[in-house]
């Protein structure tokens, strides 16, 4: 079955994307814990993280550095923290979370809701400082 | 100035060691969320992990998963989540958390406190796993 990931990726449900090659994608978190949290996906679905292949591996998480430097200049945050869980969908994906201090990536946190010229402006400003 | 984690990869501080190469290194940490909590270090020193040299950032992943698939097998988890936070110690590491439901990893739970004994039964399970 489709992923909500692979639904995003084939374009049928939108997302504010920031990043995208030919087997990776970078798009907002909807319910993000900070301004700029991104999520980072392989573009095969592929449940656990820790199954992917080593190549694919390795690239997702250069694909993924390139997306948190620019999240890091495009929101000024102190650092970007990453947290992979993977409970909610089944297709692997790298939460990219600016933060300033360990709290601001606690997961028990309320999600913020932002307007969608909110979403827009950051998926913007972080495609920019790419 | 050597952070904590130099002072493990020299032998200066005892550690419970789980894998080591000539780059990388993994340990129990001391104060885990779950038993099994594994942390994997880079041996060169840099403070932010979106600052490693794009090999050793492959790398150091691709020996994490070897690392999280042997914790895994060692503990039964169903999956092993990844944290990656960096405000406590200036030396870049990885967080692999053995967990079975998304509120095991809450930083903001009570850290375990185990017997000397009990670190040496895992580390010495997760080593016979990989």
């Amino acid at each position: 079955m489709e992923s909500i990931f692979t639904k995003i990726i084939k374009g049928d449900i939108p997302a504010y994307k920031v990043a995208e090659d030919d087997r990776f994608l970078a798009f907002l978190d909807i319910s993000p814990l900070q301004k700029g949290h991104t999520l980072v996906v392989p573009k095969q679905q592929t449940d656990y993280l820790f199954a992917l292949e080593d190549t694919l591996l390795a690239d997702l998480n250069l694909f993924a550095k390139k997306v948190a430097l620019a999240i890091e200049k495009a929101t000024g945050a102190t650092r970007v923290g990453v947290a992979v869980i993977g409970f909610e969908v089944p297709h692997a994906h790298i939460h990219l979370i600016p933060i300033n201090t360990m709290d601001d990536m606690n997961f028990a946190n309320p999600k913020l809701k932002l307007p969608k010229e909110e979403f827009e402006a950051i998926a913007e400003k972080i495609r920019t400082n790419i």
